[in-house]
């Protein structure tokens, strides 16, 4: 088994699931990063079922891309209607992509109950359209759609449809488990029985659904089975719950399976990849999505991070920079004192296990932990607690009190205004500014009082701003911690705030998040 | 196969999650939550490792559980030690639980890197620790840790160590792929393997974790292998990138396996204990988690939605309700007509495909989706806009504006205080409240205004504030949108607002949510 062929459907199926929601623009941001990524077919719409796809084809023509081939979706023609003459076929050739991927049924289920045709007729339908495609100089991928269910309602006709397709000159054919319930042995048994009945060479494909929770499992079963082509989307993305993931799939193969369907040096963009295309789709990141997640080499017990530091193979099944991921240490009150040590030598402090000071941090922690706090994802939160304990402060500016004032009147806009008293050294600033809301008004209220003391301000601004109700059932009155991450350019840190409420939370990770940094930049002069 | 028991470990592995933080009180509720379902083992911790652990023992042990056995999870003794002076085992023992499951080494590198003692030693201390346990009278499953790695290193040495285990009396061994890495054919060729050098009753179980992205499917393929015990956590927590989840494992064997581990019965409250644990944990529930998702019978696309309203088998691999689960249409801008057709259906009204009122709303629907707005979690702001179109409004007040101050002096605590102007039928409102929070706040002020004239409002009561960053790069400017659920004690609904200030955002929300309840309570009363 030499080479396998991605077919990446994140623009078409993927968009499919809920929440999902797509510019014209996001699609063609995509679709460049995938092909830079090295991924073999780019799925980049159905033009015949929505404006926005029609819009893309167009703007893709225009574009050379140097890995991928760009592919159009769509189904085959209407039952009673010549080719010629359907209009998702005519846009199909409008779209000018080198590949067409057409799907038919396979299920006579789907014939009777959704097509509400003859099982005839759909024989035909697959059949012309493929030709018709064929005879405009396409390649054509025909996708079996329902094949695992067909098969098994009624395995005779549901290779019939696939004999027919390769007769009309399909270029592949790719088997759907459309619903997403196939079992492990089922894709096997199936899978190999339609191989053997196919040259060896054909490109035969698998497209799997998470609906049974094994979608990532099937598509590598398949291969195992003979599949040289595999459907899926990034981060899992697709309708119900989700499409074959990718980014698990990929370096499955790469890294364990000796398939080359990538190389080595393009899987370790893999990470950059899906994170690119969570921040295009507006998605929150599954931080525990295998191999690319945040978590996914993240190590909290105490008895794991004190193995991993000696030997990271005890406790990690691949090298996390083989797909560009990173290790982490937690800081808890589940890690041991190892956690703590390893993250404190991180940040250049290296501590004895028994340092009564190690103890002490680990109590502020716990007592922390257990009001809301998390460290997880407030590094330089953690390192000032750190730093205070070791007797080191960061006191560039004390607050002496804000008000912030959010007003609406009628339908007019809101209006907000923040005001901020604070010492800074033996100055005392007292300052207002206006924001786009509350915490952005208290940011720029307290940039406008530190600005002319410290001019290294300007390099300092927040990347990410995330809220999180901690008791959501307690509505109005719930806890909210607020984490934010902050950049000079160059490094990134992360800071938290928990109070029942925002702007105080807001206020509490903001002042962490300038002290840090101001704290940094005072250390790079020196 | 006729039965296949399922262990929990949510309590003990499923802890070691990033962002997941349990009280003792947490665990208890968890625990009787999984009998009452019918877990038939349940991992409460490891009373060895923390405090809170041996103190939820202490608890367990005054309670008397209905199906499922407590099991207490511990270490083999430490190397050069005599069994009744090992501290783990003694605090195994005093955990007072049915069942100790111990894990032992069977990976050379563990044995010699993270315990660094001898391969025979490794073996007495297996021996010697579930001996020891034995004559105690309890039941001994021994976990053989990073089996299947240690396998394809040095087999001969594994397959001692479940030796071992066996003749010192263990009453189940558990091959464990604790680094996640194993791919399915390796667990069903090592399983089979194993599986035929036990007698066939013996109690041998799977122990998977997710870092290929396969947990679910090889714990399945082990069962295929003649495992008759499963593993697993809830919603999939655990180290890293999580545990075999048993929300996934569980269906797939009773509905599509025929394997009776628990009732169709009992599997009807699946995504009830499933969303009960991700509540109890403060964990964000994943909705495209297979089965028990709430996006796991959605459908989105128009076609899909049509062809479910035919037959929904169509797109569907099990009934939802056979999970507990429910089947939602989505109401989008890729939603065709049908969606729309649909969604209105459901709260009574019944529209025609040609009523230009239909296009009108879509058009609606495009235009707020692309400032932000969703409706897939909002059905009450989606229904007041759908009657809006239909001409029924639900002017139960006016705002004229409101007012809200954040103040904060020194070390204070902060105050915050909301003044509201509301035209009330011929009534004009001018109150103030404080609150725990800015919202809070004006949530309290919009109660005080109206309840003098619709007491019915104290019948409503919000139940849940959720606070979404959308373009997270844009820092503290960046635009939220807030959805608020609410309650009357028997229904609840869903309504959102978006803005660059929370304040006006969670606002909007407040009102919808309020002006639908009374609308609600009006038309009962009528």
């Amino acid at each position: 088994m030499s080479q396998v062929k991605i077919y990446d459907t994140t623009l078409r199926d993927g968009s499919q699931m809920e929440g999902i929601n797509f510019s014209v623009q996001d699609k063609i941001q995509i679709a460049l990063k995938l092909d830079e990524f090295g991924i073999h077919y780019i799925e980049g719409g159905w033009p015949g079922s929505n404006p926005k796809d029609i819009a893309f084809f167009e703007k893709a023509q225009k574009i050379s891309f140097h890995n991928a081939k760009i592919c159009a979706f769509g189904s085959t023609r209407k039952a009673e209607t010549k080719p010629d003459q359907d209009k998702n076929l005519r846009l199909l050739l409008e779209a000018g992509s080198p590949v067409i991927t057409i799907f038919g049924k396979s299920w006579t289920l789907h014939v009777k109950r959704a097509l509400r045709t003859t099982l005839d007729e759909n024989l035909k339908m697959i059949d012309d359209s493929i030709s018709f495609l064929k005879s405009a100089g396409k390649t054509v991928f025909f996708d079996a759609e329902h094949f695992f269910d067909g098969y098994k309602q009624d395995q005779d006709y549901a290779l019939k449809t696939i004999e027919v397709a390769y007769n009309a000159g399909a270029d592949a054919i790719i088997l759907c488990d459309t619903n997403g319930g196939a079992l492990p042995h089922e894709i096997a048994s199936i899978f190999s029985k339609v191989k053997s009945q196919l040259t060896e060479s054909f490109e035969i494909g698998i497209h799997t659904h998470n609906d049974g929770g094994i979608a990532v499992a099937n598509s590598l079963i398949a291969v195992d089975c003979g599949a040289n082509q595999i459907q899926g989307t990034f981060n899992g993305y697709g309708e119900r719950c989700g499409n074959a993931n990718l980014c698990s799939i990929i370096p499955n193969l790469v890294l364990k399976m000796g398939i080359s369907c990538l190389s080595e040096e393009q899987l370790k963009k893999l990470v950059e990849v899906s994170r690119f295309i969570d921040e295009t789709a507006n998605m929150r990141p599954n931080h525990y999505q295998p191999f690319v997640g945040k978590s996914a080499f993240t190590h909290k017990g105490g008895i794991h991070a004190s193995a991993i530091m000696r030997d990271p193979l005890t406790y990690e099944h691949v090298i996390p920079d083989l797909v560009g991921n990173q290790r982490r240490i937690l800081v808890s009150e589940q890690a041991g004192k190892s956690n703590i040590l390893y993250r404190a030598h991180e940040v250049g402090v290296d501590l004895q296990p028994d340092d009564s000071r190690v103890t002490s941090l680990i109590d502020k922690i716990k007592e922390s932990e257990s009001y809301g706090y998390q460290y997880e994802g407030a590094d330089a939160s953690f390192e000032m607690m750190l730093r205070e304990v070791l007797g080191e402060t960061m006191n560039f500016f004390t607050l002496q009190g804000f008000r912030v004032i959010v007003e609406k009147r009628g339908d007019e806009e809101v209006i907000t205004e923040a005001t901020i008293k604070l010492n800074v050294g033996d100055h005392f600033v007292h300052t207002a500014a206006e924001g786009d809301g509350p915490v952005h008004a208290l940011d720029n209220a307290l940039r406008k009082a530190l600005e002319s003391l410290y001019p290294q301000l300007k390099r300092i601004r927040l990347s990410d701003y995330k809220v999180r109700v901690l008791n959501e059932k307690d509505g109005t009155a719930a806890k909210i911690r607020v984490l934010i991450q902050t950049t000079d350019g160059s490094h990134t840190w992360g800071t938290v705030g928990v109070s029942t409420d925002v702007i105080e939370a807001s206020w509490e990770a903001l002042e962490d998040s300038v002290k840090y940094g101001l704290w940094q930049k005072t250390k790079e002069e020196n």
